[in-house]
């Protein structure tokens, strides 16, 4: 028997408007991508198209920089509106240097610039902001879906994250509905008995990285289905992804 | 058609000891998991299995610990010869703080304990060392696989990171042959034409990341095929996991 997991692209959805409901057209695509959703899938959305149904984009021609983000975007060349609009979105700065401006959002995630991003946006200079609350983003997406086609499957919101001390970015969960996000083996036992000191998994962050890779950046796959993660699936929505921000007082890098 | 990838863990392997080849006993556990290993496939291997192949494990009543270990020790509660066994195998302390010692390895992972850990090791107070350069384990992993399997696919060690910000651990490559390790997107147009602006998947911490949930931290499944990722996967063995080390100068959280 196989032991395993299987990633699956859902392609074909249309380009998201304000005012889209995602749950009908996810569940509509997954069945056009020949993927019939289960309870125990988990449906990892990229939060770009999450913001866009939720009206978080913003056209940066109306935004009108403080004198604080136009010193800030001097300094790091960049344009003052999209400085302003970050600062906007954040509580605090954690680095700002050379050309990177890493914040605390207000949703509590530690990322570059916000999350605020520009690609597979339409629009010259349109950009998107994060969901305001992503958790309440995947929960209400979870209902669409058992509202349309009755599944309740785990729902992640993703989005690119950059790391220090590596290249490159992962996608990383931002949102949860129905997911133990964090699944603690530690006071367990190993094979040998001895017992697992820290170890646990970050399971919503690796369902993200894993459906990334069914993506391609430049077309956009705006969901995939991953399928046998169901022993992480919950009947209950969970405390979502704010679960796994790390308390400032935890924390030694910020 | 579906888009995707598969993710299927190699089960079955017997207890690894020192002077194991791992190619021949992959090979034969991808076999008896019902895996044809392709050229295309992602072979994730897990770190301990190759430390342990590799002889990289300790015993701690053999360490003397230094006074530097020893007071470090002390104030993080930590074993003195534990500590010095991390000191011994780090350039450079990067937080000692409360109960946590991250430095930066002789690798060049800024990772918890120079990624020494006691788990799925036998003997009581034996622990397992990072293997002395991951890359050339893999390569070496790559190489033992076209011989006994005639097959090429890329390989990875993979081991288990915690994060700055968020909790829970991730699984990341630290050694990684016949893979583009990091997918550069950037000055490639979107859909709309607007360029990219900074994304570059980290293809290899995204692999050893969907390996991770085909495992169970428990009886420790030592490796997992992908399958799915073959635009990744190279004729040559390239770079590395080397790659993704971000230079202390361009690092702005060390």
């Amino acid at each position: 028997m196989r032991l395993g997991l299987e990633i699956v692209a859902v392609t074909g959805l249309p380009e998201i408007r304000e005012g889209d409901d995602l749950g009908p057209l996810i569940a509509s695509g997954a069945e056009a991508s020949d993927v019939q959703l289960t309870d125990g899938d988990a449906v990892v959305v990229a939060q770009k198209i999450v913001s866009k149904a939720e009206g978080r984009t913003r056209d940066l021609a109306g935004v009108e920089p403080s004198e604080r983000a136009s010193e800030l975007a001097h300094g790091l060349g960049k344009d003052p509106r999209l400085v302003e609009l970050i600062l906007s979105e954040s509580v605090r700065v954690v680095r700002a240097e050379r050309d990177v401006l890493i914040v605390e959002t207000r949703q509590g995630w530690i990322c570059a610039n916000a999350g605020i991003d520009a690609s597979n946006v339409p629009g010259g200079e349109t950009v998107a902001l994060l969901p305001v609350d992503p958790d309440a983003s995947a929960r209400r997406l979870r209902a669409e879906l058992a509202a349309v086609a009755d599944v309740s499957p785990a729902v992640l919101v993703a989005d690119t994250f950059g790391r220090p001390w590596r290249l490159g970015q992962t996608d990383v969960a931002i949102g949860c509905a129905g997911l133990e996000v964090l699944d603690d083996w530690r006071g367990r036992g190993d094979q040998h008995g001895r017992t697992l000191k820290a170890t646990t998994v970050a399971v919503a962050d690796e369902l993200a990285a894993a459906a990334d890779l069914a993506r391609n950046k430049a077309d956009g796959v705006p969901a995939v289905v991953v399928r046998g993660a169901e022993r992480w699936v919950t009947s209950d929505d969970g405390p979502g992804a704010a679960l796994i921000r790390r308390a400032a007082e935890d924390d030694l890098f910020r």
